[in-house]
């Protein structure tokens, strides 16, 4: 592969076939986490804490091993001694094994509603439900705390005695429930902002979130006799599920074979695991397979949502719309345990602009809520959100138009990233152009309406990934990945092999393999799989044409060199030459004549992703008498490098449009005054549906990645950043006043637009 | 890896751990064919022709098909159509597509009893087995032919009208039942056979005989709407049931994979399918995924037995015992459709001696009998019987010890192989001199007891063969083939790879992967698998060194060739380095930074196998009053190159020792006066069972293979040869009579020790 081909130069690349795995999804065929069994298999089921904080002082599981059908209970004492020192690398986040294993079962204390305390398995979910209730678990109920001011407050309970604050220069030696601080400073911010000719300071707020993924977890564990295991569950990367699996029970990796079922829905919820460890150990105890499922209450209270936030903003710019100066401070509510909130946060917030004078600071703050994980672009919506609803306050002050505004602010290639290193070929002048010219964006309001406009960018990452091509003795092939097919990615895998290959996309399986069929691969998540798994495909499909080429010269006794590759087959440019073309079927069907089975592996592990951006257009609609707000007219401009699969590029658009639209109108997490959740439920954790949205328009724009094959760059995280602002400012200019507190649910549009009156 | 490394280098090659497959195999958690089953299944079944050859005038389903709970029904015109051009390689066999696919369901003829001829799936078994019995199959019943020279007649009911002899100079114009013609030659036989001092001619039988894998056949196929497809089976070979189903479906191969269970033995009886075709055709029609499986019956009735043999011999010496010639006529008796029967026969029969004049002809002869198919050494046991009956009769007349006729003619390293090409480091004599200073070869015999010694050969594969090896974060590692586990393959492969890795072989799991997950594997058989496969993972495993040193080299900085690799750890040579070793875990924890995943694939398709030998001792006892005979004692003297897992080296030769002794005492295909097995179960098909045998010792040669990197030889194929004419030499030692027709059992040698007196 040498350079990025020309979009003429396509022929698979870019178009719209049937994904390989649609018909088994849509036929209810294909099998997810809850959809396996085993025989013999035993039902797990969890006890989970009532209290928000407690000290467990004992548990006693006597009597539900007693019960019949009860063939093995487990506590936290039996996974194995706790290492606090081990972490696992999960691509976005670092797991910590110790807090891992205290969120699949709690060691000596608990630190929100509905963490999991003890587990069974049993012949039936029945009884084994029965066993929970004979559990004897006394606890020793502490105070606790939800907000995260209140978290921060010296008399605040702590949670953790052996929590120091990280990231200072001087560790302090009280224990806070402020995990870490976070500074990053350049040139002189108060300065710049006393000088500016326009100032906007403000605070906004954002709640915890969840992802939604529409599959709970579950999972079913097989431990053999002699220690070996087996997992079968769905996840965002089954490397990772063994990789902490194995750290929790303590075993060798070569012990644990996972297998990836198919994926509901993951958006960087399924990174870590809350199931797997536990079952493993109920197997271990009981000889059996043991399988544990959520149901969604247990997702809501026990899983990773991402924070909520408190950011306080003062930015400043020059009146002709030149930004200059920005003070920044993150708090994020990261929940139980110690989670990496702020530091893309602090990142990304000002990442599409160019601002000579910064300072932003940023705080993770421990609550007794779940522990959050990581959901799409962690950390930076919410951070982003407060740039974008300051930036549509600037130019409504200066009287600019915002999208010009952006423009004149916004990153180009060349300029200094947040490390220092001058940015590659980013495309954020060229999709906000598209956003300016799209018909959306001058088309006339209704009444009651408003329009909002807001940017968004994600860092995108490389990673490690091992593929496999291999030829078939009928010329057909397999493209075999470690990293689930949450978003379409067999499609785009199987698409790029054949356009290499040259052959009909249809005489490609791509399949995903489990951990001990393929190499080590990272989670699919940080929009990194068709960009690195793709580039490993890529360069193993290559690899793949340079074997059939070197075959056809041994056949037809000339040199490699002399062959080329066109339209699945090689051709003999021997001088003169008169050999008919070698199909690949005929190659194939030769190879135990010619050096053995057609194949190529390849691992790659880049490091020159590229951020995108993304401009989303808001329309919304107000309902004065009750303060409703409708989202009537959306589009998504996202530059994407190159569509492999334009359907499933603008899917993953209109999909973090949505989310992102949940947060900004409906979604919260609710707490009751005991920090028990209150909304548990899809009733009452209202996203968006159908119903409540209208049909997200997508615009593609197309630089393509300079070094990848295709010019493929992460697409999957950016659509959930701008949304949140778009929604804002479109509320904010419908209601003629602004909104700084999400999410902007009937009541709070309500009250504020009555307060004003 | 460069040479052979010596015994006493190694720390795990040679030694006997316990299995990565045994716990689960010994307390049931594996998983075999017959054991999976999954949601929604649909239970198949299949009616068989109740008729020894007939016409096929109508086959009518409606009823069958209109029984509540019956989804599907099957017949030959279900699979694509027929193209008698295919051939898929199977290793030791080539798999002709037309005849296998009749072998899953007649097309217009039946040619043997219990031949398949239409398929239902129900809802049940019971409902399945009903439908059977609706299936309307109109007959027109021909007379049919079991015996080699019955069908050789030229009045004989011909078979296949279109079956013209292949393999003479000139292709006959008249069909007959004999398929195949061979013929070659050295020398001139015939006047040295004049010319010989003694001369002993001879007509040997052997009857058609069957595996006796303890695992009847099993598969379930499931086929999504969209017409891609998965098989669950056992096999020999998961690419060999992809070739073979997809051929006869008319699938691509990209569109089927195939994941190999657990094999309950093979013995060569599981390279080619009967099932796994019916079971695609009837998911495809019903939708739903479906079982099939043999009862035993059903297995002897319709898989493919070894060939019985009718042979012609005459041997010529000198009177110093040294062989001058060899007249030799093989007559195989392969079944209802052409098989390889003779080829292998004529190759292996003489292959043991040099003897300079030659004359072997062999023909293959079809009769009204379930086609045969390999039978571990396929073709040789047969051949090799009859010529160590004569041995020991010339041994006889010479007055000359049995070990010593054949230490004068066997052949050594340089003598010419059956291609004429000189053979290489052969250790048949070697194997001689272990067997002659045996203990049990000069040890007393008792009353009415003999003592019999044959030796026997086999070529041995290599071939084509994929391996991954991938190390794991935590310094593990991964062994992943495409070879099904049938004799300890698992043990071998992992003993291996951590051979060369240098860490313990628990930290090393062995995988056998699906038809999509690992390139291009051929056969588990032709005792090619622990040689060829096995090299791959000695290869994939040194490169996986490699990469660790450069790795190592990476974190210090030094050059890679600045690294060694000892005890699993890279220790640094650059001048003047004092840095601590790096351990596999510590360079496995790190590749995130240093260049993504670990891991090795490697191909290999090599055709240096070397031949291996082995010679039998066997002692009987003669009951004169009852005929029957008891073996009392049995060494099994076998050239193994090198044993990586001696126990498991010394299972292959016991295996093959006791299925040896079955066909010498016991085992033969009874059929009734229509044609119509009448011994298709294990109480009438009478094997040797642990009661009936002593102990067999084993003693292992151990001459390693000069270019495999632990000196690895095929072990699997050569123990089934010696074992008939050990037997029938030490009968016949016994009984002071000579025999020649197999099985001895006891109404046989009380008929003939009765006619003699």
């Amino acid at each position: 592969m040498s350079g990025v081909l020309e979009k003429q130069e396509l022929k698979i690349v870019g178009t719209r076939p049937v994904r390989p795995d649609g018909a088994d999804k849509v036929t209810g065929k294909a099998v997810y986490g809850g959809d396996y069994h085993l025989p013999g298999m035993l039902w797990g089921a969890v006890l989970r804490s009532p209290h928000a904080h407690a000290k467990i002082i004992s548990i006693d599981t006597r009597k539900a091993a007693a019960l019949s059908g009860v063939k093995a209970v487990a506590t936290h004492s039996d996974f194995r001694e706790s290492d606090d020192s081990d972490e696992i690398n999960a691509g976005e986040t670092m797991i910590d094994i110790d807090a891992a294993a205290q969120m699949c079962l709690a060691k000596d204390k608990v630190f929100y509603d509905g963490q999991p305390v003890a587990a069974v398995a049993a012949t039936s979910a029945e009884i084994a439900a029965a066993a929970l209730d004979l559990i004897d678990v006394q606890y020793e109920v502490l105070p606790h705390v939800i907000e995260i001011e209140d978290a921060m407050r010296e008399d605040a309970p702590v949670l953790h005695d052996d929590m120091f604050t990280q990231g200072m220069p001087e560790t302090p030696k009280t224990a806070s429930n402020v995990s870490m601080r976070l500074e990053k400073i350049t040139g002189d911010a108060d300065a710049a902002l006393d000088d500016a000719d326009v100032v906007v300071t403000r605070r906004y707020t954002t709640q915890m979130v969840h992802q939604g993924y529409i599959e709970p977890q579950s999972c079913v564990a097989s431990v053999s006799a002699d220690g070996q295991a087996q997992i079968w569950c769905s996840s965002q990367g089954a490397f990772m599920v063994r990789s902490v699996a194995a750290a929790i029970t303590g075993m060798n990796l070569s012990d644990l074979r996972v297998v990836p079922l198919e994926i509901g829905g993951g958006f960087g919820g399924k990174t870590t695991i809350y199931l797997e460890p536990v079952a493993l150990v109920l197997s271990r105890k009981s000889g059996r397979p043991v399988k544990l499922a959520l149901s969604r209450d247990e997702v809501f209270r026990s899983t990773g949502p991402g924070p909520g936030t408190i950011m306080e903003l003062s930015l400043g710019a020059t009146k002709d719309g030149i930004l200059t100066a920005a003070v920044m401070d993150l708090k994020y509510q990261v929940g139980a345990f110690a989670g990496s909130g702020c530091g893309a946060g602090v990142m990304h917030a000002l990442g599409c602009y160019r601002i000579e004078n910064t300072r932003v600071t940023g705080c993770d703050v421990v609550s007794n809520m779940p522990s959050t994980n990581a959901y799409r672009a962690p950390s930076a919506p919410q951070a982003e959100f407060a740039v974008e609803c300051a930036m549509d306050e600037i130019a409504e002050q200066l009287g600019m138009d915002p999208i010009e505004l952006r423009e004149k602010n916004g990153v180009k290639p060349g300029d200094p990233s947040f490390s220092g290193a001058p940015l590659g070929q980013v495309a954020f002048m060229e999709t906000l152009a598209a956003a300016k010219s799209h018909p959306h964006y001058s088309a006339p309001l209704g009444p009651n309406q408003g329009r909002g406009i807001a940017a968004g960018w994600w860092v995108n990452h490389g990673g490690e990934s091992t593929v496999m091509v291999s030829i078939n003795e009928d010329g057909s092939a397999v493209v075999a990945t470690g990293n689930p097919d949450i978003g379409g990615s067999r499609a785009s895998m199987a698409m790029m092999a054949a356009e290499v290959l040259q052959i009909p996309m249809q005489k490609v399986r791509p399949i995903v393999a489990d951990t001990a069929s393929i190499g080590y691969s990272m989670l699919t998540g940080g929009s990194r799989t068709t960009f690195a798994t793709g580039r490993a495909v890529c360069e193993a499909s290559a690899e793949v044409v340079e074997i059939l080429k070197s075959r056809a010269a041994m056949m037809w006794g000339v040199e490699p060199d002399q062959v080329e590759w066109h339209d699945g087959e090689a051709r003999c440019t021997a001088p003169g030459s008169d050999e008919a073309p070698l199909g690949i079927k005929q190659i194939a069907s030769q190879t135990a004549k010619t050096g053995g089975p057609i194949n190529a592996e390849i691992v790659v592990n880049p490091h020159d992703a590229l951020p995108t951006y993304g401009v989303h257009i808001c329309d919304v609609e107000l309902d004065r008498e009750t303060g409703h707000v409708s989202v009537v007219r959306y589009t998504a401009v996202q530059d994407v490098g190159r569509a492999i699969h334009p359907s499933y590029v603008e899917g993953q658009a209109q999909g973090g449009a949505v989310q992102g639209i949940g947060w900004a109108l409906n979604e919260a997490y609710v707490f009751d005054a005991n920090g028990r959740m209150d909304n548990s439920g899809f009733l009452d954790y209202r996203m968006p549906v159908a119903s409540d949205l209208p049909m997200i328009d997508t615009l593609l724009v197309e630089v393509p990645h300079p070094t990848h094959p295709f010019g493929v760059k992460g697409v999957g995280e950016v659509p959930i950043v701008p949304p949140l602002a778009a929604v804002t400012n479109a509320v904010s200019h419908a209601a003629g006043m602004r909104f700084f507190d999400l999410p902007l649910t009937p009541d709070r549009v309500y009250a504020a637009i009555n307060s004003q009156s």
